[in-house]
């Protein structure tokens, strides 16, 4: 008789956007004249830039042509994507990495999902609180956290690193040791970024407990501050403890075309097992790559006209940030984020909880957002805006929420 | 100290196809004059067809669009693509399978390797020998074979079902009790097919003993004989016991633009949990979509037109089958396959290993193959070949295999 996973029947719930979704969609089949404005899910509204689309036509008909049609992509990923990755996202911040540390995919949820399968199920794993809940989810189906303690909303044996006002919204080194570390900077919810001193803290924590940092750097190109690294790589010491994820959705508007790609340096060892061997035949075992017109259009993300059209988008979300954050602030809510990433954090009013206060502004004001509860305990009492809304809607929602 | 997932270092060897990938690579760098004809690995040569490419030019337009820009694809794919699937390919055979049964994916191969997620590591697990190499691998990394003997070339905890010249190619059912049972039909690499009355045996089996059939139909659109089914669920009983998984990348040449899906009956529980919500959770977490270009790009493949230039391709493909095992047959080699898919199945000549014969076509004839034994023990002593080349390397590929 077959077993299954039991370790998912202790998932609480569903996951979080679909349960938003749900909520959503109930409120829409109930109330069909109101015009619901979401700043919740942080999907992108902007369509891909000029040069993507142009790259992909092309791709597009190499794909028709017997001559240029493309079967199989190599298991790494093509390596044209990979050296505009290596050039541009490395080399141009003082940083080397060599084309077989870079995996191609197709996007940093499924990476930062798939990363544990090369570890064992014997790990202790610290996460922020609250974290994007991808991390948590994972670890706990394959059976790393423990039993959920509902009373507390904690799994029992899972490190919780709290940030929250009173941390600044960055972690600190944990006082129990961790063998995985989740960090994500700029920061998902809370918007929030930590110095390259700061991060070279935690290289050195990690090297010296023997920890591996799982960095997602998804938001990367939304940094605008000086100090902030784009990279991990950029704190010394990093290649023999971090593990780079890197997504195409934020900064290109890939949420529907899927490409990611995530960094295992060969430096990286358990003794003397590479973890770049051991994330190499995963993905060469169960996955078979990015498709071809995908690649082609990341790599035009990396194109002078590339470039300058993506950092058009960027700065059309951050303006809406602008307004989200400066909006809120005016209408005397305690407000962070929105300055290095496209996330607004803020605290709900009048002690509602997170669900609460979401259910208040979909009812009274039909703006979507994420409570912050469902990224963890600690975001109890906070809320998520997202900036990639468009101007107008960020601006109506802003009013709105300001009337109430 | 973070642990490694231990199990990794039990794999034998690298991913049969990197292997390859490597010996062929290395005799090109050696003999660059020499023209290798690819009869390897199972992809494909012909360009994608017209209907998909149409279809795939206007998606792309859509996303540059801001009016019909795609963000985030729905949790189990797009509606279109699922009625398309529901309609054409169990509608259309007496089937009837509801579009939440059905999940869109980036192919059959991360499906296939991913499905063991859901399902607990205390499971026994039966395979066909020889087999696809992602089931045992996969089942590897995850800890459930024990170890590898050498001597015999098996896994201590795998139930091994060979699928030799003395049992027709078909396996026969196990004496030792499976939880999980990995089927595929047509066969790869053994081009083999069984009946609906053999299938249905297995159904019956796998509900008797409280087994889950994972059925693999990625070469079901090469069937051309009558009594042999398109999907197990044909077979009655079928939904309480079996997952099925698909591909468009050898119906369609999806091979570099990734597109499957797989279907879990909401009848199949482990008590009263159903593994249909097991899987939409694992999808839901660790896994985003596929394009939403690519969706359009499978929806296109079920238009008439798509129907009829995709039937086309795989005439195209059976002509080389055919060419290949007749051309085998007149020079004495014992052939079988290519007559339900597209992989013809040899014993190699003399007695030689299968990687001595695939040495020797490589250097004598500058024709690459597939060795058996790269596909479980009872391969050894036989060889793939694959009709998805062009119609004229398979000729010429055959003359020199005549000649020699």
């Amino acid at each position: 008789m077959f077993k299954i996973n039991e370790n998912y029947l202790k998932l609480q719930g569903s996951y979080l956007f679909s349960t938003i979704g749900k909520k959503v969609k109930e409120f829409t089949l109930a109330n069909p004249d109101k015009k619901i404005i979401r700043l919740g899910i942080g999907d992108v509204t902007l369509p891909l830039a000029d040069a993507v689309i142009k790259a992909m036509h092309h791709a597009v008909d190499e794909m028709g042509n017997k001559e240029t049609f493309k079967g199989y992509s190599p298991d790494l990923g093509y390596e044209f994507l990979r050296e505009a990755i290596a050039l541009n996202d490395y080399k141009a911040r003082g940083v080397t990495i060599a084309l077989d540390e870079i995996f191609i995919s197709d996007g940093a949820k499924s990476d930062s999902g798939n990363i544990g399968d090369i570890f064992d199920v014997d790990n202790k794993i610290a996460v922020c609180d609250p974290v994007y809940p991808v991390y948590v989810d994972t670890n706990v189906m394959a059976g790393r956290t423990g039993e959920f303690i509902s009373e507390i909303g904690k799994w029992s044996n899972l490190i919780y690193m709290p940030c929250t006002k009173e941390t600044n919204f960055a972690p600190e080194l944990p006082k129990e040791e961790p063998d995985i570390i989740y960090l994500c900077f700029p920061n998902n919810p809370t918007g929030s970024t930590i110095t390259k001193d700061e991060l070279q803290k935690w290289v050195d924590y990690a090297n010296k407990v023997g920890a591996v940092i799982i960095y997602d750097a998804a938001y990367e190109s939304y940094i605008s501050e000086e100090n902030v690294p784009h990279t991990i790589y950029e704190c010394e010491g990093a290649k023999t403890c971090a593990i780079e994820i890197r997504s195409f959705s934020k900064n290109a508007g890939f949420t529907g075309t899927r490409l990611g790609f995530t960094v295992v340096p060969k430096e990286l060892k358990s003794g003397d097992v590479m973890l770049n061997s051991l994330w190499a035949r995963r993905q060469g075992t169960k996955f078979n790559g990015a498709p071809y017109i995908t690649q082609v259009a990341g790599t035009a993300v990396y194109t002078e006209e590339g470039k300058k059209q993506t950092r058009e988008q960027i700065a059309y979300y951050m303006k809406n940030a602008k307004v989200i954050r400066e909006g809120l602030a005016a209408a005397g809510y305690s407000v962070s984020g929105g300055i290095n990433a496209p996330y607004i954090w803020l605290e709900t009013p009048n002690n509602m909880t997170s669900w609460e206060f979401f259910d208040h502004l979909l009812e009274k004001v039909n703006v979507v957002g994420t409570p912050g509860s469902g990224f963890g305990p600690s975001g109890e009492g906070y809320f998520r805006l997202t900036a990639f809304g468009t101007y107008e809607n960020s601006l109506e929602a802003i009013e709105r929420i300001q009337k109430l």
